[in-house]
């Protein structure tokens, strides 16, 4: 069909850039949230969608499987007992919210609490789908410097100080606390109860985003702020997307029942698949707290892969901290490399990465940083890509200095 | 945990009233787009779901399955055969996007071309869930009325002009053609002409919700409008909830690149529930085209019982066109019954109905009238709950002014 109708003087102002085609994902990908594709428990999940289609197929006929707007009540039950034993949360079924992966939830967060020219804070290095949402929704974004337990709670009692002598009052406080994106730190319980203090102190919610916290080498984390909190003044999320699989979009929402209900009224969409609700619940009731540990030593070994590639072919170039959890890890490279230039001719090469600025309120602390996922690609991908990527970087920014695959390896 | 803090000052103006906590569907249930139970295909989404994990569950690691933001590509090329077949478009799998309802859909559609103040036209009884979107987003929603073949031509023509003399282009034109909700006319071919004449003379798209045009009793139906159209200004949708599952949440738009590339950039959630697009893609392929048909025959008996019950219970106080297809029908009971009161009271003795006025632009022509849905009640909830309804309607109204059931089933 010929398209000659004019589509454009139609379109709003503000909207946002038209998307190129697809064109597939990069020989070498170390981008998205996406996981390890060996870890993915299809046996499990086969038998449970045997089992939850035959048991109770038929009420796909109905919307919601007539469970109601908050999803499919035995994933919910497994989610109370879950957050009980994993985060300390005492919560009921009541309190939780099924939604389409943890993007919707912020989705529905944001739209429930933010106005055009708003002010929120988050960490200086936060998850760039979070930023991008911001950015969209006119929010004034403030981040606060991350050190290697997280959020710095000194700068941020100032900024609420400055904001509050200003007349501001943030909408709330967003935190990725436990395996903070993109580097990796555990805020500790003291300073998630003073994060609690400053708070209720300045009467703004704080927004835990709990996406990545399944994923602790450890397997100890502290309680989530949620389970903390004496006033009720925290929303958290969380999601299936990395302790199970990506592509099923479930993830879901705890809040006090004044947000939940206006989260409700929002969440137009008939309600999330449900479907994958039902396999998850039939699946991580027996299966969910022996099938992490054994994700988290698959990610575990693949990030020492890559730590190991990036000491090789970068040497003192390339400067990391270990991150407590997991899938990325975030790298400083030497101030003159410009990780948006870095970006573009490594996808030439083949090689995807994340530019430090993407993931960041501050361009200039984060222009020589990146992130590196290593979830999805193979330990060899891991390690063939960080050398396709050692040489770019020379390439293009003279370091690193030596070709250290050439004299390593050979070692 | 007691929730002291005070999330009220912190929301935005403009919010929707919080939604009330939920509390089961009515023990008769004539509302909502669910469908029969007993016509789920259970063995073959259970042969589906086992098929496809087996082959491919393991990209389930991956985000889309690395199919890209347009969705599963096996399930847009069973789409591309279908809509060729059934509809008569040709598209490609470029031209095709799954989402997460044909909800989604308007979301999309409404956010790449609609701005607070815009005009849109729509039939002027129509889908409740697209006229509450249009409300939200503070769209000016003009309705057309409707005859036995849709949408009324020479009202649509007449207000086309009258807008354009007065300097409004609308942003589009929302039809429900192919059985239209909620009553139950198919628009013929040549209408179809007529308004894609219009569409071009006046420079505003076409948006086509398709999304029960599976469900023609004839299993014949005009070309889709998309399919008829010269200059490529038609957006159409559909969804797999009527034909298949409404709990799956699968839909998809077809449309030219100009606005595909615009939605893309809109439809920010890391893509639609992977599993249910994998097993709707590996079920519908062999099965689809003989498993319509049995639906629509099971659904066709339904709407007989509901037409009986109706006369026996209602007599000729109750007025309806047989709908040519679909799940619903569209009854007008005397003047005097006020619907949005008849629900409340109807309510109250375990019936839910549609209240008129809530699928209206019209509050006068609607508001005794109401929408009955078939699909999902048996076939003796049907005449029990039509009975109650009845007997909820005499007491309020006094109409139907004798019990029909009583005369009638001792006849």
């Amino acid at each position: 069909m010929p398209s000659s109708f004019d589509f454009a003087p139609l379109f709003p102002a503000g909207l946002p850039a038209p998307s190129a085609r697809w064109t597939g994902l990069a020989k070498y990908s170390f981008v998205g949230g996406n996981n390890d594709s060996e870890q993915v428990p299809l046996d499990g999940l086969i038998e449970a969608a045997n089992q939850a289609l035959q048991r109770e197929g038929r009420s796909l006929a109905t919307y919601g499987l007539a469970h109601g707007p908050q999803g499919y009540l035995p994933l919910r039950e497994f989610l109370v007992t879950k957050l009980k034993r994993d985060a300390g949360i005492s919560c009921s079924v009541d309190d939780l919210m099924i939604v389409s992966g943890s993007l919707q939830a912020l989705d529905l967060v944001n739209n429930t609490l933010l106005a055009r020219g708003d002010t929120v804070i988050v960490e200086q290095e936060t998850y760039q789908g979070s930023l991008q949402r911001l950015t969209r929704l006119g929010i004034n974004t403030i981040g606060i410097p991350l050190d290697d337990d997280g959020m710095r709670m000194d700068v941020l009692a100032s900024t609420l100080a400055d904001l509050k002598s200003r007349g501001i009052r943030p909408k709330y406080i967003y935190t990725i606390p436990t395996v903070q994106n993109p580097t990796g730190s555990i805020m500790p319980e003291s300073r998630r109860a003073e994060l609690l203090r400053l708070s209720a102190d300045y009467g703004v919610p704080i927004f835990e985003d709990d996406c990545y916290a399944d994923l602790v080498w450890s397997g100890q984390r502290p309680p989530a702020i949620y389970a903390m909190s004496q006033n009720g003044g925290v929303i958290h999320i969380g999601s299936f997307s990395k302790s199970i699989a990506p592509a099923l979009r479930v993830g879901f929402i705890v809040a006090p029942w004044d947000v939940m209900s206006r989260m409700l009224a929002l969440k137009t969409d008939a309600g999330s698949g449900a479907l994958e609700q039902m396999v998850l619940a039939t699946y991580c009731r027996p299966h969910f707290a022996s099938h992490v540990p054994a994700l988290t030593m698959a990610l575990r070994a693949k990030l020492d892969t890559l730590m190991e590639a990036l000491n090789e072919q970068f040497g003192t170039a390339a400067e990391f901290e270990e991150p407590k959890g997991g899938i990325f890890l975030w790298v400083k490279l030497p101030d003159q490399v410009d990780t948006l230039k870095l970006y573009q001719a490594a996808l030439a090469a083949g090689v995807s990465i994340n530019p430090g600025p993407e993931w960041s309120t501050n361009k200039g602390h984060s222009g020589s940083r990146l992130r590196l996922c290593f979830a999805s690609p193979s330990h060899q991908q891991i390690r063939e890509g960080v050398a396709v990527l050692a040489d770019v970087c020379r390439k293009e920014f003279g370091v690193p200095t030596r070709s250290g695959n050439m004299e390593k390896a050979r070692a």
